[in-house]
């Protein structure tokens, strides 16, 4: 899964500082890649407070299925991470490698298992062997080490050609806070939820529901506006984990401070957004990064509806991968959305270049100029449908004979 | 638009026969394309019964729109199709081009412009020149004959690469009756409706409305039952028309003979059937032509949703242009649906062998039977949900790097 790394790949990575009460290892367990780690743990010392959304997949995986009913309690001591076997429609086996991971890690970091939360990405359908995982467990455990982001990010990586991280510094008004996350993609992308796994680590000392409604409303407009392929993983989830090690440098309970919970949602949501992009700028095989603002829709939910529609559109994509200024494609999926539009009021604007206007193309139109335009990596489509005022952003990327390559043998 | 014919084209065409009433001519109209024709007249002595199906999307061309208002009417005497340009997102331009091309034929033919019918195919947002259109239908009018099938299959082709004719004879009581049909596809094909144009013939006699309530059953498991790239134009259209000249032969009224009726409407539900598959085995860059049955949904509407979900999946299409037996991402596509699933009463037939059973992989599956399997250019993919008595059938194609080749440079 090396190959080249993605012409849109960040020019440099996010140097991750460590985060108390958050250890990280990662090992090479041989689950499907050779020659390089594939099982993550990362530690809690003590407990972190938890929140998580997940895949709205009818076929969920197993570890889905087990976080799901974990996450209630609100604690976390350990997260345990795979990546070549995502465990989905394993049934009982599924279930039960599951049991064997979490009986693993809460023997190795001394815990019951129901604080023990588990991801796994990769192939779907074939039996996950949980085997080999106890061995490493326990090392893992006695070597995790505060700094070890780039680690786990690599660690969790299937198709991606470069690891995803990012980083943001709060200053409550108490003292700082730090927010960490890293992610995956890189098919298998659609809302909901968009990034197959996600993980955010912060000091902060933040309740688990407060931090849960944070990251819902984070996750809407990062995650879950997000579409590559217009498919949905059953394992996608993005876990938080919030240890409250701020406390101690005389942060404020966050759900007692409204300027400090203020500050960190709206870092939360921007680091959500950060990462949301990567796994965008790593879809597979893209060349572009696409973003598609709809505007003057009925009302919100309308406006994504439409811009999915365009986002998800094979034709508007292969185009772009062609660096053809097909505008026509555009009017096309704004048709076929299903949602209230009237050609006659629609314009689109590629870039800054007016294209269409009032139900054709703009008299100002010139091929040249906006096909000069489609040459740039990032692009902007904007369309105002001219009926009220819902809106909503997306990012998208092409689609490459480069992604049926990827996908044509992706288990071979 | 020549190349090479799509692997999966018929070995043989249909040899249409000749139809009383319908006489039809093609031109080099010089509209797109250079040493083709892109030009097609038929004409109906006297009027014939007609009856339409149109695109969905709410950016319907200027043809479509022209053709839903003369529908009620009931008769046509001419039908004229370009190839080339779309007519679509061309504002009040366009529907001046519609009213110049409609006068055109009907001094051409000699009858009023409201029993003139349109469809056009082919780039959209482009102005379409009516003007060279006037002295070619004269001239066409003239010299229109009875067998020129062939010709309009060829006229009305974009990126198609094959004709698409079917024929059938329907030996109703009192005599035989003959249908013929033409199609063209390939790209921005899914329901509603699939096909991009396709024109049905019949010289049965037939009202108007008997024959519309004929063709929206026989479109509903046939255009609206196919998908290549889940994009809906803004041209899709479906027109039948009737010339009654069996009526002549001896054959009754079909509106008041029941039985011939029935035959007549599964022979127009056949031909459809058969167009529509042709129009998938042309599919941009297809290499297998893959129908998928969904059973044991909770209705017929949700498994139509959950085998178009499998059947619009580029991940399950890219995996089945490899030849990958990846049957996880089948499950995948069934549990982003939407649709009421449960995974563990899932099961999956890839051809004759099951490969996914009660919530994982089929005890007895064999990578390399279904492997071997996958090699075939004909694939039936079989799910049963195990929730209740709801069916469906869909047909689509693989995803492949020519489809992406194909739609990049498509204007170009």
């Amino acid at each position: 899964m090396a190959g080249k790394v993605s012409p849109l790949a960040p020019k440099s990575y996010a140097d991750l500082p460590a985060i108390g009460g958050v250890r990280l290892a990662a090992a090479e367990a041989g689950i499907r890649y050779r020659s390089r780690t594939d099982l993550l743990l990362v530690r809690f010392d003590p407990a972190a407070n938890v929140a998580g959304m997940f895949t709205t997949s009818r076929c969920a995986s197993a570890p889905v299925e087990w976080d799901r009913a974990r996450l209630p309690s609100g604690t976390a001591r350990a997260l345990v991470v795979n990546s070549g076997n995502a465990n989905a429609f394993t049934g009982m086996k599924g279930r039960a490698a599951v049991e064997a991971t979490a009986a693993s890690a809460a023997a190795a970091v001394g815990c019951g298992v129901e604080e023990i939360f588990l991801a796994s990405t990769g192939v779907i359908g074939e039996p996950l062997d949980p085997a080999p995982f106890s061995a490493h467990l326990g090392r893992l455990a006695a070597e995790a080490k505060p700094g070890n982001f780039m680690e786990a990010a690599r660690a969790i990586m299937t198709t991606d050609t470069f690891p995803k991280l990012a980083t943001r510094r709060v200053m409550a008004p108490g003292g700082a806070i730090t927010i960490n996350g890293i992610a995956k993609g890189a098919g298998m992308i659609a809302p909901d939820m968009a990034t197959m796994l996600s993980f955010i680590f912060t000091d902060a000392p933040i309740g688990a529901e407060t931090l849960q409604a944070c990251l819902a409303e984070a996750v809407a407009g990062s995650f879950n506006a997000i579409t590559i392929d217009s498919d949905t993983s059953t394992s996608d989830t993005v876990l938080a984990f919030a240890t409250g090690a701020a406390r101690a440098r005389g942060v404020a309970d966050l759900d007692a401070d409204a300027e400090g919970l203020d500050l960190f949602r709206a870092a939360l949501a921007d680091i959500c957004r950060d990462l949301a992009h990567q796994v965008v700028r790593d879809g597979e095989g893209a060349t572009k990064f696409i973003e598609v603002a709809v505007t003057g829709a009925v009302d919100d939910r309308s406006a994504k509806r439409v811009a999915l529609s365009i986002g998800n559109s094979p034709l508007v994509k292969t185009a772009i991968a062609g660096e053809d200024a097909n505008w026509g494609r555009v009017v096309m999926a704004v048709g076929k959305a299903g949602e209230p539009a009237d050609r006659d009021r629609l314009s689109i604007h590629f870039g800054e270049h007016r294209v269409a206007f009032e139900g054709e193309r703009d008299p100002s139109y010139s091929e040249k100029v906006v096909s000069a335009y489609m040459k740039n990596s990032e692009l902007s489509l904007r369309v105002d449908l001219g009926l009220g005022n819902g809106s909503a952003t997306i990012w998208t990327c092409d689609l490459t004979a480069e992604y049926v390559a990827i996908n044509a043998d992706y288990r071979s």
